[in-house]
Parts: C-alpha cells; sequence; structure tokens
C-alpha cells in the first residue's frame, strides 16, 4: 500500500472501499451462461460462493436449510436467540415491535444466557436435515463449547469476532490459542475477522480452512464511530489475497479460502470484492431482505447487543421476496439485491471470465483519487 | 493512466468522470456566432454533435423525423415497443401511470417478442420521411436481423450494448464476430458501448465508422449497483480518443469517429465530452424533456427491462420545451438543459476555439486530486 | 500547478477551491486592533478591501453612495436596470414577486435596451455625491459606450465579463482590443475576469490598474453546468497572483492590483483570497443581505438575464441588517455574513499579519488531497 | 507533511482529520480489562485521560465536582456565567428557552462582567469539595486575574483561547509573554490551542506542563467560515506529538502533556486522537449530554459569545445518561456517545495496546485520498 505522511512522525497507508472502485472490462466478452459459480471449501462444493452470515436476523435453523437447499452454504450462530431460548419466536417478535433503533431491546433479549444444550440440539436439527452444518462461534466462548458442538455433528466450524489474531492476549484469564486449537480439530475452520497481510498470513499458519476478511464494515454496524476502527475492504481483500498467495508458496501448496465478510449490501459489492481477490462473500443485510428471514427485515449484528458497550443498531431493510428470488432471481428491482448470483455470472461474463480464480484478475478503477 | 496499489498485488487506474472536471479558458475568446457545430459520419452530414440515442422514452419514429429536420442524427431502438406492438400508445401510457420505479411493469410490456415485419416497416417509415435512416439493435439479435432492416432501407446501423467487444465468446451459441459482419456490410456501422483503448482499437480494426463510449453512467442506470461495473466517462472518452489516433496512423488514415455515450444530462458535461476527445455525444435524459417525447417526460434504458436483471429504472424527468427549443433555444432555464446546441458554441468560443476539432485540444482541470 | 493524466494523451491541472483550503497560524499572535486593511488602487484609497460587485441585487446609486461613505469601492453597473428605466422601482418589485427560479421574469425586466442618457445621468448623480465613482460595462459594449460615461465623471472603468482576454476575435464585428482601448484613456480601468497565468499576464499588459479573478464560481452562477467551464478560487487567484508578480518585474515596478470576484459568500472565504494573493475582493451576495439592498434579500447576476442562454438563477438570500452593520459590525451571527471587515482583521491577527501585503503570505492547508 | 502547489507559488501542506483516519488491529488482540487509561500531568493522577472541557454548557461547579470524584480532570471556566452573577440558573434557562441558534441571547448574558471576588469563591468551593482543582482563564485576561485564583488554592492552571502563542504582539497594550509569566508560577499551566510543530515547540519551552492542541473544530465552532483558520485535528495533533519528542530531546526529559481539543463527538474520535500522540483529550459535547449538564442539553463555546464577532452558535444535543454513566457505561447506544472509558479500553484492547503510551504507535489508514 502508498503511504503518507499524516504530520509529524505519523505514517498512514492509503485505503480504499469498495465503493473507491470498479471493475473494467477489457477483455472480449463472454456469455453469462459460460459462467460457473461453484466454490469449495475443505471437502464441501457450493453452487455459489455467497455464504449467510451467523446474524439471528437472517440465519434460522429453517433457513439455513433453506439456503443450502438452494445451494449455498449458511451458518448458524451458536450463541444467537436459538441457542438461548428454545423458541424464540416472542422474542424475535419484540425486536420487530421495537422502535427502530432498539438497542436497548436487544441487549435485554441476549441477557439470556447460551445454553449449551440447546446448541447441540441445534446441531443435530442441521444435521438431520442432511445439509452441510456449519456454525459459528466467538473466540472468547470456543474453547469452552466447541467439543460439544463438534461431536453433535458440525461439519465446517466457524471462529468469528470482530478481530481475531492467532494469539489472544490475555494477563486474565485463558486465551485462545488459535494454532494449538486448529490443529487439534478434524472439523476444518473458518476464522475471523482480519484485515492486514500480516494477521491473514498468522491465521492462515493456524491451520485455518478458510479466513474472514473485515470488520465494522457491514450494513449495522458503528465500529468506526465507537472505536476508530475500520479497515476499506477493497484494500482489506486484497491484502489478504496477498496473503493467501505467500502462504501457498510458504506451505508448499496449501491454499486457504479467502472470504469477504461485510460491508456487501449489492451485488456489484459482491463483484468486487471476488475482483480483489476473494474467493467466496458472507453476507447478511441481502439475506436479511427474505420473506423468510426471521429478522422479518430487520437487521443486526451479534456486536449490537453488547451489555456494556453496543457497537451496531437495528436496522429496518424490508423484505423483497424469497430467499430462492434474491440468489437466483428473476429480479424485479434494479439496485443490485435481487438475483445476486446472476448478477456476478454478468459481471464476470461483462468483464470476459467464465470462473472466480480466473474473475480475481479483472482490472479495476479508482474513482479519482 | 495513473496507476496505485490497492493493496497486495492489486493495482488500479485512476478514473474521471465529468463532474471531476471542468474547462479553462486560456486562449483568446471568440464570437459564439463563428463557431461551427457541424458534424459529419461517413457520407452523412449534420447541423451539430448531438445524437439522440434509441431509447423509447425519446426515439419514436415521430421524434426521430422531427429531430431529423432540425438538423440532428436520431436512432431509433429497432428492439423497442415500435417494433414489438403496431401501437405502442397504450403501452407508453402504462408506464407513465405506474409508480415512477417501474420496473415490474417495464419487464411486462418488453415481453412481447420483437417483430420482424415491425421493424422494416419502421424504417420504411423514416426511408419516406427523406431523413438519414438510423436503426440500433443489440449485439446478440444484430446477426439475425440485420438483413432485414438494411434491406428496407437503413443508412446508418448501429450496434448497440453494455459492453461491446470485437469478438464475443460463447462456447452454447453462434456469436457475432463484429470483424466478419462488418466488412460485409455497405452501410456503415457505429458500435458500442466501449472504454478502454485497447477495447477500442479492436473495434475500430473491425472497420466501424464510429465507436460509442460508456456504459453504466447514464441518468437511468444501475449497472455499477447491479455488476460493480463503471467507467467514468472523462477518461474513458479520453482512452477511447487515444486509441482513434493510434488506429488513424495505423490504418494510414482512417479516423473513426468517437461518439460518447451517457452521462451527459446537462450541455456543461456534452462540452466536456468534446473537449476530452469526443466528435459527437449520444443523449437520452436531455431530449427525454422534450414536450415531443414518447415518455411524456419519463425515462428509462433497455438495460431497465431485462427480464431477469434489471439494470436500470425509470426517472422522472418532467418536460420543459419542444425539442427544438431544447436544441437551439432561446432557453428560460439556467441549468444547463435547454439550448444545448448554444451553449456548446458559448463554450468553444469562451475558451477560444471555433471547431469541434480544435476544441478536443482545450485545456481541462481536475478539481483537487 | 500539478498536472495529471486523465486518459490517453489528456492531461489536466490539479486546482483548488476556497473550500479546499484553509489558513494556519503558525507566527506569533497579533492584536486585531493593529491591523490595517487600508486598500489603494490608482490615487483613490479606501478603508478596507471588499469591494461592492456591479449587481443590480446589491448596487443602487443609494446603496454605492451609503457603501462609499463606510469606506469601501462600489461599482454601479452601468448596463443594469438603472441605465434602462428611470425609475427601476416596479421592476424590483416584480423580481421579488417572482417565484424563486425568477429566470423569465428577468429576461423580460432586461428586454429594456440601456439609454446612454440614463447611463451619463446615474454617473452625474454619484458624481454629484462625492464619492469615487466606479461603473462597470462588459467587453461588449465597452466601445459603444466608455467615452459617454467617461465624460460624465467616471473615476474608476470597470470591464467586467465572464471572460476577459486582452484581444477578443471576431469575424463579424469590431472586436475590443484592450491594449490599444485601456493606453487612450486616462481613467483608470479594472478589467476581468480572468483565471490564468497567461491571461492574467496578458490582461496586465494592457495597462490595467487592476484585474479581476474569477468566473462561474458565485452564488447564483450556474456557468459549470451550462458551459462545463469552472476555475476553484484558490488556484486561479494563486496563479494570477504570481503573474502580477512576473509582471511587476518584467514592467519594471508596476503593480497591478488583484481582485478576487465570486465565490467568497462568507468572510473566511474573502480571508483566504488575500492569503493567496488577492489585493482586494469583489462580492455580491454578503451585501445582497443588506436591508437596504435593492434586491431586498434576492440575488442575481448579470449572466442570469441572458436572452437565449442565462446561465444563472435568483437566490432568496434574506436580509440580515444595514450595510454598516454587515462591513463593520457588531454581528449577531456565527456563520461569516457580518462585521466582514471585523473577521479579515481578527483572521489576520490570529494568523500573525497587520496588512493584507503580509498576510498574502500567509500559509495554508488542503484537507486532504 | 507532504506539501502540494496550490497555483503560482502557493504552497500548501496537506492535512488530515480525524474522520480522515482510522484505527487498524494488526498486533494480538488484547484483552480490554488488562488495559490502564491512568492519565498523571504534574503531581494530579487521573482514572482516565478524557478532561472536561471549560465550558458553561459542561462544566458547572456541581458538574466539575462530580466529574472529579468518576476520576477525571474538569475544568472550570474562570470567565463563564459563574464568575459573573452569584446563580446562573435564570441565565442558563433563558438559554433553554430562545431559538437554537441563540447567538444575540448568548451575547447579552455574558454583557455582564466578571466579578474576580466570584472567580475566587468558586475556586474556594471546588477546593473545599477536595477535588483537584483546575480553572482557565484567557490569554487575554490572565494577567490580570491569575494571582488572585492561584492564591484561592487552584491546582492546575490553564489559559485556553482560539489560538495561543509563546509571545503574544500588540502595539497598544501590555501583552502576556507566556515565558516569564509560566516561570513565576507555582502552579503548573496547560495552555493552547495550538496547531503546528513550530508554535507548539515554543509553547513547551514557556515551561507548560501541557498543551492544548486545536481550535475551530468543537461542535459548535464556526472558525472556519468566519475567519477561515481551521487545522485538520489528526495532523495537529501528530504534528504537536512530535514537538514534544523534539523538545523531550532539547530539554533533557521534559515530557509536556498533549491534550487533544475539540472536533471529538465520539470515542470513536478519541481512540484515535490518542493514536495520533495525544496524552489525554479534552472534550465537551459528549459530557453536555449529560442530564447533570448546566446546559440541559444545549452547548456552547466561548466564542460564541464575542459582542462583535461570534463564532459559534448553540447546538441541541439532548440529554442521553448521568455523567458516570457517560464516562464508564454501561451504554444503550451504538454511536459512540455512551461509556467513553470503555470504548478507549476496547479500541486499545482490539488494536493490541494496553497503555496510551504504547498506543500513540498504533498503525492507522487514510480512507483513498
Amino acid at each position: 500500500m502508498t503511504t503518507i505522511q499524516i504530520g509529524g512522525a505519523k505514517i498512514a497507508s492509503i485505503a480504499y472501499s469498495f465503493d473507491d472502485v470498479a471493475l473494467v472490462p477489457v477483455k472480449r466478452v463472454r456469455d453469462a451462461e459460460d459462467v460457473t459459480l461453484h466454490w469449495k471449501i475443505d471437502a464441501y462444493e457450493f453452487a455459489h460462493p455467497i455464504v449467510m452470515a451467523p446474524m439471528d436476523s437472517v440465519a434460522s435453523p429453517a433457513t439455513v436449510v433453506e439456503y443450502s437447499r438452494i445451494g449455498g452454504l449458511a451458518v448458524l450462530d451458536l450463541e444467537g436467540l436459538w441457542t438461548r431460548v428454545e423458541d424464540p419466536s416472542e422474542a424475535l417478535a419484540r425486536v420487530s415491535a421495537s422502535s427502530v433503533d432498539g438497542v436497548r431491546r436487544l441487549q435485554e433479549l441476549y441477557a439470556t444466557p447460551v445454553d449449551p444444550d440447546l446448541m447441540k440440539q441445534r446441531v443435530s436439527e442441521l444435521r438431520d436435515a442432511g445439509i452441510t452444518v456449519a456454525g459459528a462461534l466467538s473466540p472468547q466462548v470456543a474453547l469452552q463449547f466447541h467439543d460439544a458442538v463438534i461431536r453433535a455433528g458440525l461439519d465446517i466450524f466457524v471462529i468469528r469476532g470482530t478481530t481475531v489474531s492467532a494469539e489472544h492476549v490475555s494477563q486474565s484469564h485463558e486465551s485462545l490459542n488459535l494454532k494449538d486449537f486448529i490443529y487439534e480439530l478434524d472439523t476444518p475452520v473458518i476464522v475471523g475477522g482480519v484485515a492486514s497481510h500480516k494477521a491473514a498470513l498468522h491465521l492462515m499458519r493456524s491451520g485455518a480452512a478458510g479466513v474472514l476478511v473485515g470488520f465494522g464494515g457491514g450494513a449495522t454496524h458503528t465500529t468506526r464511530d465507537v472505536l476508530g476502527v475500520r479497515v476499506p475492504m477493497a484494500t482489506a481483500v486484497s491484502e489478504v489475497a496477498a496473503a493467501r498467495r505467500d502462504y501457498l508458496e510458504e506451505s508448499g501448496g496449501r491454499y486457504v479460502q479467502v472470504i469477504a465478510d461485510g460491508a456487501m449490501g449489492r451485488s456489484g459489492d459482491m463483484a468486487k470484492a471476488l475482483a480483489c481477490g476473494a474467493d467466496a462473500v458472507m453476507v447478511g443485510s441481502p439475506l436479511a431482505r427474505a420473506t423468510e428471514a426471521p429478522g422479518k427485515g430487520r437487521h443486526w449484528g451479534r456486536e449490537a447487543v453488547h451489555g456494556d458497550l453496543p457497537r451496531g443498531g437495528v436496522a429496518e431493510l424490508g423484505t423483497i421476496g424469497s430467499l430462492r428470488e434474491i440468489v437466483e432471481g428473476p429480479s424485479h428491482v434494479a439496485d443490485g439485491t435481487m438475483n445476486l448470483a446472476g448478477a456476478l455470472r454478468k459481471a464476470m461474463a461483462t468483464c470476459g471470465y467464465t470462473s472466480v480464480k480466473d474473475f480475481q484478475r479483472c482490472e479495476i478503477i479508482v474513482d479519482r483519487s
């Protein structure tokens, strides 16, 4: 990255968000029908690289099953409402009834502790549905609960926090050493968020099958206001993609999946993420607009429910169609929120590419800098 | 173009839109009356270089004839409503009556297939009016229909799509090879959109008389949201103008007309397009404000009617005067939407130029970068 | 100026507006009471360098006299309403009564031709009031009317157009050759607008006592929308100040006054103009807010009244206090529109300067570039 | 700093505000509980580095005592309403009752002169409460009143103006020579605002214990509009931090506290200030939202009450919780206005730091430049 002097001895890198860049077609145009979106992580294959984020407004046991049936990977939050109460329908109704900025209401609902038995039960339910079962825990509780949920049949284990480093340092309690942790597991692990080349390389060395890129950029996050932390995603994805290449060489051939996570509200953003080097994208808000979504068109992230320092709100998105219509179309809107897979195919074909791996080399421009 | 490192190994060019630049007068001021706007393509001459875009909200058989009579080139969309139904007045009334974001309504109206007999009939009608007849087809159907419409009397054949490359690649059906296609025709061809030096050079080598520069930048397009694709127009026109110069040398004297297409809602934008190197401009929204316009002040593009993945909406522009007043004035508004030709003359005279060809060398500035 | 490649062979300079820059105090603070704002052009001295622009919404014979009495130079538009009709009060009332975007109304009012006898009468009235008499003509009519108005007693002759070059080129009628014209006059001439080093140098060589910098940047102009022409003022003033320095050397000591004209709605903008190298500022909108202003809080420029191609509108500013309060305070608002002279003194003192000439060296910053 | 050519010979530095930058986590994550926010200036220690600004809407004798009890340094304005009238409750009620832009009302209220006896009485009251007593005077009156207030028991003396230079130059009355002044005092002095390396170094050499960085950037200031003066804070803090380092070396070990003052409405801004090199932050608007704040949710600065040239207004912020909740949480909002200390701890831990001194080395990025 280019660096610049802010003042005195303070140097800063210049970073770019998806809004700052755009794709440029310079190659021969291809047919959208010739494009393949197939995505594979470890032994698991999917029809497209759009992953449903582990957020309670999007991923319920029912929508996870439905989303898997239409070809995608969906991740259930194992610390969400479904592992806190047997039937969260009343809790969800209360979010819907509260004022839009309902942080206080969320704090109350999530004050109920997670129930390890419910965790196992949810994993079993998904397993019984015959889908690839993926569940997410935060780094803080991964050590405590991973054994139970993996035994219950988890196929893919996601460790997702605002920032995850390969080694978390604490003076007061036992920390998660990801390297030790991941190597002991048989289950493939996806871990993040991360935003720099160096931190990503450390995570890759821990044995992760995939890394999540990003934090603080989503539709509902206010991490920048509260913590001052932000990493624009076009730069973050490009940096982590470079780490993937370096790790591929140093490991003699281990290819770690780079999954952009957050700040992709429209299909155009997802296309940019792939063009910057991502293998897949994890999205919340686009799927929160599904009629089946548990949030009924409202959307929030886990950072919004923190008891002392919430860093997100409840967004009112509304609903526009079924999960299947949102992913596969046909679309009846022109804003990049419907027929996400179709839009990716069209973007790739227009730019002259037929696979995600090739599309990662797509030319991009910056609007005046 | 200047390039910049986005992150890791990802490099991007820096690109500029018309909003990012402005003209600077540094030469001796000229009289606006001394300015000539005459424009010529192949054997056809026009009083000014403002081309009416092939959009159903702007170009009906009637407005095409009227526009030609006041000196401009007008292009009818040969896949629009007029070649789908005998009398599209009811269809147009339904667009007017629908809510502004009427994408679903457009999808229904354009579900009626195009009728080759109507295509020929429309061309004959225009021919009978004694004007220079220009019609547009998309690259997808150019092979299928070109023979019929050219026999019916087309003078200028426009092939216009979101992106057109000299050679389209498909594994599933026969593709349009522009080089073979254009060389077989006696009719001059204008083809685009295109946005890079390299792609433009390929199109020029196919024998095109003119190339259209741009895509996704117009008043109604949402290509950036849906596909992530955008090329800011000041840079795109400058790049294609450089390709024209290179092709002029390599071909030993074939001068290909560079026609900026889209993102020029005001006369100031058109002046900038010429100053960046365009020979002419193709515009929709400024002419959609004419009282004669079939859209009655509503405006949409063909990308908005796509059945699976619409990439544009219906814009409510309103009407401000006759076609003649919009092009020739007098103007009673101060926002660059009326007396377009007068504004171009005044801009050129103020900057010290009296012909479009000279004006292409006009000095421009970037507002802080 | 720094240049940048827009695309292909097109190069552009990077330019800065007043909004892009700010003053930085780095020297020892001074007392505002120690600051002098005195300004002198030719043999005429003024208490401050804020010049009233020749605009009908601001400068009537009455406000010109009043403004002169409180120490400033005021310029009457000799092609405005006061030289078209004996008593323009009815015309002004009609502007006040029209809708805010009253371009068509202005066009009607200014359709009445200027009356040479009224021109002379207005100059005589101002002369009788015992003030320094300054009047403005456009370059188009300067040859025709200058003799009459100078004989009537004009002290300072202002030639003001959107763009003025030392030599205007026309094939159809006699053009104004400023060099010949100015050298024949005994009266000092202020001429503009101009925006580049080269054009300013040419104007200085014509013998002008002062040059006006800028066009298209004022509160009511839409030159950028209509013509695509714009020169950001911080750059324009800096460029012309450099021309002043070069001409001072080449002429062996002729110091030409640089007067920033337009885009200075607030006292902070005026301070920036001086810090970029201006000797004085010509302003309209800040004085249009005076209770005595003929526009009664509405404001328009001459470019708005053009019969075929108006390039400005009528702005509704409202009134906030007397001319004297606006210039000298005390202020009761905090937005830079009152106590303009006091604000300049405070700005200069804060940055450590006590004269305008020294203040032209003030350090400035660009907000991230 | 990087410099750029504005035009002609005018050169400007490029400066960055807090909004232009963000923190990037690149180190191993730490536990927020391991973070210490302790701050020390001279002999005085505080639980956190968030200083209450001497503004009447925030700091009354009562809130100063309350704020001290929850661990922070609070500064009373010794030229505010509390030293003008015995009981300012009626005056405060009138501000609350006036329209939001109540500059004229403020001018009336502050027309009452300060009363030296009330100054001493307020200091004594604070002293009697057993807290660290800090009071602020402007440079204009520091000479006149410092003796009285220091004798009354001031522990920390704050000299705060829009701009303060080590030596103020006046031809008309005795000026404050800070070097002489500070060396004669036994009481530690905090002085500012200042924004450049050079000016800060001069202030440090005068013997100050701390310098305030910034002016014109706060929630209610309009210094940029009125004076044209602005220094973006990320650059200003970085510049002054470099001066601190240089002075540390030149003085053989005197560490001067750098206190960012203004433009920090959210906890994320405060984190950025520390990351740019500040040791502490002085804030107004975040504490003006306390239910105990004398402004009852309205907020204004001293520059707003100037009789001739007010440079600020009255902001309507509303109240959101107690002083203690705002500083220590728990928070029920997600916008960075509550649990300020908790947010700083979380930001530091996320970026991998456990002390403010280390955190000053935190990596930052610029959003595209």
